[in-house]
Parts: C-alpha cells; structure tokens; sequence
C-alpha cells in the first residue's frame, strides 16, 4: 500500500513509518513544509530507514492509498482543511489525541468529543475515517526491533476500511482489536490523558494497555 | 471498614460484597426496596457468604464509612438523591457507566460528560467522589476463589478519598492504578463500551484490561 503520513516528522509519524517501510508498504513522508519532510527522510536513510518519498500535507495525501493524520490536536483541524480535497474518497486513519497543554494528563474532550469525530463531519461519509494507535508509545515504536506490548484499539464505522487499517497494525508488529463504531473514539483518544498520567506516577517511559481474557484472536 | 452498597442487590455489587466480607469488611446491602435486599442478604448466606447487613439506599450510606454507588445509569440521579444527606463528607465510590441501551457497545457520554463528574457536582467539594471498578466483568468478580486478570484504574480529585478506594481494591484481590483526576472518569466510563464490543466480536465473556509497562508498582 502506499500510505501518506500528514505529520510525518513527528516522532508517532516517523515511528509509524519505519515500521511500515519494514513491512512492504510505500511511505510518503508529509511536512508543512516540504523541505523538513525531505530533510527528515533523509535522516531516516543515514539511520538505514527507507527508501520513502516526501511532499507537503496535501502532495502526501493526494499521493496515497491510505492516509494517516498523525498531527498534533491543535493542528488538527488545518491539517484537515488543506488535505480534504486530496483524501476524498480515500481510508483516512486519524491517531490524533486531543490534548489541552499544559494539563495532558488529564481527560480533555474537544467540540465534536472525539479528534476523528470531527474529522468524518468534516470529510463527510464518502471518505471513511478510522480511529486507531492512540496507546502505543511513540519510543517503543521507533525501536522497530523492540516487540510492543500493546493492543491497538481500531474503531471506524465502515468496516472495509476498519479491515484494512487492522491489516496496517498486524504489520507493525501488533494486535489490533476491532474497538466498534467510530464514536468509540472518545473512549480511544480519552484513555491517553490516563496513559501520561500513569506514566507520570508510575515512571514509566511508556505505559501500554493490553486486552485480556479474548478467547477468539479473529474476529467475525 | 464499613462498605454500603447502593445497588448491592445488582451482579457487580453483590460479587463487591462477596469479595470484601472475605476479606474483613463489613458490608450493608442497599436496595431501594428493604425486602429484596434482606432476602439477596439471605441468598449470599446460603451460598455461604456473609454475615451482611441490610437496608434501603439511605441506610446503606448512613450506616457506611465508604458508600459505593453500583446502580444502572438510568436510576445514578434518583438515587444520588436518595442518599445525598446520609452520604455527606463520606467517600463516594462511584463504579456507574453510562450506557444507552440498547445501544450499550456504542459509547455514551451522558449531560454532565461522566457519571462520576455528575455525581461530584451534585454533591459537592465537601463529599469526595472516586471513580472505579468500570473494567472488572462482575461474573468474574462473583466467582470469588478466581484470579481476575484486569487493572482498576481508579480516578479522584481527592487524594485520601483515591488512597483509601486503592486499598479496597488491593482488598477484591485486584490491581489499583492511580488514574489521576475524576475528569478521567470520561475515560474509564467510556471505555466499558468498547470491552462490550470486544465481548461480542471476539465472543469473549468478560474482556478485561491490563496496564503495561508500569515498572514501579506502588506511586509516590
């Protein structure tokens, strides 16, 4: 698959990338500015990653199969004005967490309670958006040799597009577990603030969540 | 410690009950109707659990140090009602999730964004909330010589209230995590939907959830 990463730079972004590259897929590396997501790619080359291919948002979006809005929360609602021309009709897989700094470790719920609510209402349903990877950490995903333990919760409400970001997830090395309908979202992007906040407590570099007791590791 | 259950009558607080007579506490059983509490009192004793007291829900909270809310989401307002005098400056276990049947695996954010933030507003500073115990499938709590394998992420605004709910959980055999402030009851309220879903997708009879990567066990 070719898979656009809107937010590529970013440690999620980049982590995501690595791994996906790993796997098969084509990666299109998306920076605000196309000459950061060139320079970030060829810094991931020097670290033996590659090849992957950059542009802007909206060159990364257009580009793809799949895209993956992987930006942070206060970004989010531009990012999404400026690729939704690009994504029509395309499998959008939002891991944005809605956060509200300083306060991180505490539950904050936007507008539309959920980062990938808003952005279906503003895509409209044409174009599927799934929600998926708010849990896993950013550090443990780049350390592509490193096994994660972590689920990944995938939520969508169109199951094609559900199926085939779940595929996604397997070649990153994890589970990913069928999470529901997409307003489950809140439940997704919320449970990170208590992730931080565990991390905080505990001392933890990166706190994880784990589903238990699922006796049939298949679905449907 | 002296335990009220509103709502013990129900799965979730009878297997409470259960586990904590095991383990020295004192536990009343509250249901709105005397009668039906003082008979499930006798059920649990013939089962061989107990001794327990009995009452209606004020007489729960007013004969209890702790008081835990375990009622459907339908009835949390009216019985709020029902104990807010007997329960003033007690600590308030609120283990409500907030679901809209039929649609129960969809998450629901109800008027005041959790049950336990409505609970804390109705009631006020005075008497500290904690949220917990979203997580834990109750069948697996009734069977009480069981090891469950799921965290309880408990939230508060108040640190004492919080420490003394992590030492009732500790008491039902399970994990107590620090989940930081009851904002973060929107998270571990909503989640229970999602575990609904995974328990019909993967055909699971109690879907639970483990924290990962938490390497010291006890905060602070």
């Amino acid at each position: 698959m070719r898979i656009g990463i809107v937010g590529g730079t970013g440690k999620l972004g980049s982590g995501l990338a690595v791994r996906w590259t790993r796997a098969g897929h084509e990666i299109l590396i998306g920076s605000r500015d196309v000459g950061k997501a060139r320079a970030h790619v060829d810094e991931l080359a020097l670290d033996g990653h590659g090849p992957m291919e950059w542009a802007d948002y909206a060159g990364a979006a257009r580009g793809a199969d799949v895209v993956v809005l992987a930006v942070p929360y206060e970004a989010h609602g531009q990012a999404l004005e400026v690729i939704r021309e690009a994504v029509a009709g395309k499998i959008v897989l939002d891991v944005t967490v809605p956060l509200k700094p300083p306060k991180v470790s505490r539950v904050y719920l936007p507008p539309g309670q959920s980062a990938a609510l808003e952005a279906q209402a503003l895509l409209g349903e044409g174009t599927p958006v799934v929600a998926a990877l708010h849990h896993v950490s950013a550090t443990h995903l780049a350390d592509a040799a490193h096994a994660i333990e972590c689920d990944v919760l995938v939520a969508s409400d169109d199951a094609r597009a559900k199926d085939a970001v779940m595929q996604l997830v397997g070649d990153l090395g994890l589970r990913a577990l069928d999470a529901g309908a997409l307003v489950n979202a809140i439940a997704l992007e919320s449970l990170t603030a208590v992730l931080i906040h565990l991390n905080r407590v505990y001392k933890s570099q990166g706190a994880g969540v784990v589903l238990t007791n699922l006796p049939s590791r298949s679905p449907r």
